[in-house]
């Protein structure tokens, strides 16, 4: 077993996959168990994964990421959904949630600090943000399962919302590419340590 | 050797840390490390991680966190600082960056891209919410190497930026408390999968 720095390090942004080297139904649910478990501000989990594998959406959603090689030639995605509209305070989604998080406690001073910070405005990019918590961890672990992955935000949304239908109050965040990469890791690039 | 599932599985929010116990210089360069290879869009690393282990500064970052548990008895701290103003397409962070990530190929496709993509009055959220891949590695190191950890975002920015001195143009994203957790893992919450 690597250590989790060695996954880290293992992982890249594949730009290519293989052709019919297809992504599991068992490896995708790991997937999503591992985004699943990821934090997220205030416990709201403000996200919802839609996995694409047939052939005709994976066309659309490559479509919406403008044909990008990544996209074009990923064999399943998982785009990751911030939702949106379920952030307002008054809404049965975030009643659940701090219902839940409470744990048995009065939610009050945690509907408190969400209604001071929740502003209609800014949520759609805030929510987005947050789907970058699952994001890394989907990302860790295509990487530890031996799968390729690139994150993917550059896209049409309306496209990608139509391809997915997608309800109004939802906004795609992020398309995370899975294949088995056509090529092994470049050379690692970052800035250096300051 | 954990799987990176049960390291997924084991980390959780912790909200107090045990007094004295505090996170050695080479746990805080793990984390680092950790964060540093971290995706983000553009390959852009839009952050910068500022390391906080002495009393003063602990004192002034969890006042700036209202005193919350989790940030009163952490005994160290990552507060990790989105770049904003570095972002802007003509600054000299974002040429060095995109002639690094062009690999010795032109990087107009990239500019393009990226001066299309590109608001500054949004950027700020955008770079916080990209601070989040860094986040999510960091706790996960943190996590393998047995110390409690848990994510803050709530703040008053200007304190916390005053606390760092953080120059114009830079914006606290997340900070990151740290120490060995005084109490076991709660009962997970997580909504059911859909």
């Amino acid at each position: 077993m690597p250590t989790l720095l060695d996954v880290i390090h293992q992982r890249y942004a594949c730009h290519e996959y293989v052709a019919g080297q297809l992504v599991s139904a068992s490896e995708l649910a790991l997937l999503l168990e591992a985004g699943r478990l990821a934090p997220s501000a205030f416990g709201l989990e403000p996200w919802r994964f839609v996995t694409v594998q047939d052939e005709i959406t994976r066309a659309a959603v490559a479509q919406a990421c403008f044909d990008q090689p990544t996209a074009a030639t990923a064999t399943a995605f998982i785009v990751i959904v911030a939702l949106v509209a379920a952030l307002d305070p008054d809404s049965g989604y975030v009643r659940a949630r701090f219902k839940a998080e409470a744990r048995g406690e009065d939610p009050a001073s945690v509907y408190e600090a969400y209604r001071a910070f929740y502003r209609a405005e800014t949520v759609e990019g805030w929510a987005q943000g947050q789907c970058n918590f699952a994001a890394a961890h989907m990302l860790l672990q295509a990487t530890h399962m031996g799968l390729g992955s690139c994150p993917v935000g550059g896209f049409d949304a309306d496209a990608l919302a139509s391809a997915l239908t997608l309800p109004p109050g939802e906004s795609p965040a992020l398309v995370i590419a899975l294949g088995r990469c056509a090529h092994p890791a470049p050379q690692r690039l970052r800035k250096p340590m300051v």
